[in-house]
């Protein structure tokens, strides 16, 4: 009878924004843009190289987005058309080239002009192992994205600073992380994911997280990042589930200390997807696909979930079991970018 | 062979202080004891009233306790001891009562004595219903522990503003909440239990907590409390398991939105204690027993593990378990006790 007792409906989960979370970063990155544009040996601000070798539209409009955060922020942005992506009006037409027709001549180029201080590529373009060669191709010296094999060695070993620190602890070896996994660390840590009570290079311990698709430039260096941060971390892949962790899987109190690896171990999972959502905190897709989805009455109630494709892979519904539910996190990404520039 | 690849000892998690927890709040009640000494309507220090009516140890030692908080900050301590309580050197040496003689007429000078703003009793006195039916006379204008059945009451009806809150948010009524259930609130919230992304009433939602011992001064209110800030909380007793909760066991994602309470219900739960530890995020153990111990193996790993009894509940090697252990909370009860004040 009085609305002491009566049912409410469940609110739905926050709806979180990349703005919010990259905008936390905008003051350092301006810092620093600023220090480089007023140094005597430039005197000029940093300079961006855009690559776009094919005509899809979401790295057209990753590119667009790119020009505008550059130009915000200090940054001069050039964009380089090659293959399928150069447009009629610049007089290709007749010649319109094939996807990635151009590609690597144009990231030689970038590589030994001096002028320019970062490379961006927008993939795919070829897809699989070629993108991989590509990747190797751009200097590492002006590779933002942190793609270089050297970067995810440095990262698969530990040999980095912390994800979460922006001061290396003494005794760990600078390096460039992979821009994406690297925005998403942000994003949790922002979310609270990150234990600021715990010390560096274990806040995620005690958090178990599900990573859908092991990519090599997304799902696998994240899977391995959080490891090495404390977390357990399920990768997810078509074909089989990994589990990476740092700690050994049980404990025996009367036993000797248990002892663990310096670095995660990654070893076969035999939960079922399901079974890995059931009991994880936060959930990240990253499945290049618009016709996958994660199922929302598998989610634990009140877990994270974070969507890293550009396609939706959580359900309309995700709200109604996720406490906070973060869409997108490429704002957050070209801002770890122009920090590594 | 090189040091990369050897394994090294899990670090154990980390030790916190109840110190460093009450410091937090200990400028804000300064502040409130300051403007209460020199209002023109007092003009002179609030007064607590301790009445010790036992010869318990930790009872004593607790009171002594009091005495030197309140020194620190300001507020005038007086313990009246009664009972089983007297000491030799005050001359009741042959005269030296039971535990407790003398007790409720103690509580009904202090209540009726303008002079004294605050009341804390010591219990145990008499165990039971009978130290219930004694927490009923302390006047709820001066039981700054909270322990008034009407106090309970808005808690059970989740009537109060949410224990994260200093701001009672427009349409809540504004009542005290009990002294401990109010200091593990606070401790969960600076241990990064409660996320602050969430809106209030709901910030505990996601995790899942095990309260052992279910007690009506500790145990049941901090469940239900926890529930009612949308934690999953399991209140487990020497005899019985229940679950609190707001949210519905299960969603249907197809069929018609999830429908709450508006404050937590409590059904028996069929898991056993281990199944509970097993996906509890927090354990709070709050037996006043010395055998009583929470098994190690059986806690999730990065758990964060909170001691509220006199006695050791956890063993020894809880922090190979858990990420975060505090083994008291008495000195943030304490703080709380003197903001009620």
């Amino acid at each position: 009878m009085s609305t002491e007792t009566a049912s409410t409906p469940v609110p739905v989960g926050k709806l979180l924004k990349a703005d919010s979370i990259a905008s936390i970063y905008r003051a350092d990155v301006e810092t620093s843009i600023k220090a480089f544009t007023s140094s005597p040996s430039y005197s000029r601000k940093p300079r961006l190289v855009g690559i776009l070798a094919t005509d899809s539209k979401p790295s057209e409009m990753y590119a667009e987005f790119t020009r505008k955060t550059c130009e915000d922020i200090g940054v001069e942005f050039a964009l380089k058309r090659v293959g399928s992506a150069v447009k009629k009006e610049q007089g290709g037409a007749e010649e319109l080239g094939s996807d990635g027709e151009g590609v690597e001549l144009a990231i030689i180029e970038a590589n030994e002009d001096a002028s320019v201080d970062g490379i961006m590529v927008y993939y795919p373009i070829f897809g699989g192992l070629q993108d991989h060669y590509l990747q190797q191709v751009v200097s590492p010296y002006k590779d933002v994205e942190g793609l270089n094999t050297k970067f995810h060695f440095n990262l698969y070993h530990n040999a980095t600073a912390p994800a979460n620190s922006d001061i290396p602890p003494e005794g760990t070896i600078k390096s460039i992380l992979p821009c994406t996994p690297l925005a998403i660390v942000k994003c949790l840590e922002f979310m609270g994911v990150y234990n600021t009570l715990l010390p560096y290079g274990d806040r995620a311990y005690g958090k178990t997280v599900t990573v859908i698709n092991r990519s090599e430039v997304v799902g696998r260096p994240l899977a391995a990042l959080l490891a090495n941060d404390g977390a357990r971390a399920f990768s997810v892949d078509i074909d089989s589930i990994q589990e990476y962790t740092k700690r050994p899987a049980s404990s025996t109190p009367s036993g000797p200390r248990r002892m663990y690896h310096p670095r995660h171990v990654a070893h076969p999972s035999s939960n079922t997807l399901e079974q890995c959502l059931a009991i994880s905190d936060v959930v990240i897709s990253a499945v290049p696909s618009a016709s996958y989805k994660v199922n929302t009455a598998a989610l634990k109630d009140g877990c994270i979930c974070v969507n890293v494709s550009s396609e939706k892979n959580f359900e309309k519904d995700v709200r109604e079991k996720a406490s906070l539910y973060l869409p997108s996190v490429g704002k957050v990404t070209i801002m770890m970018l122009l920090r590594n520039l």
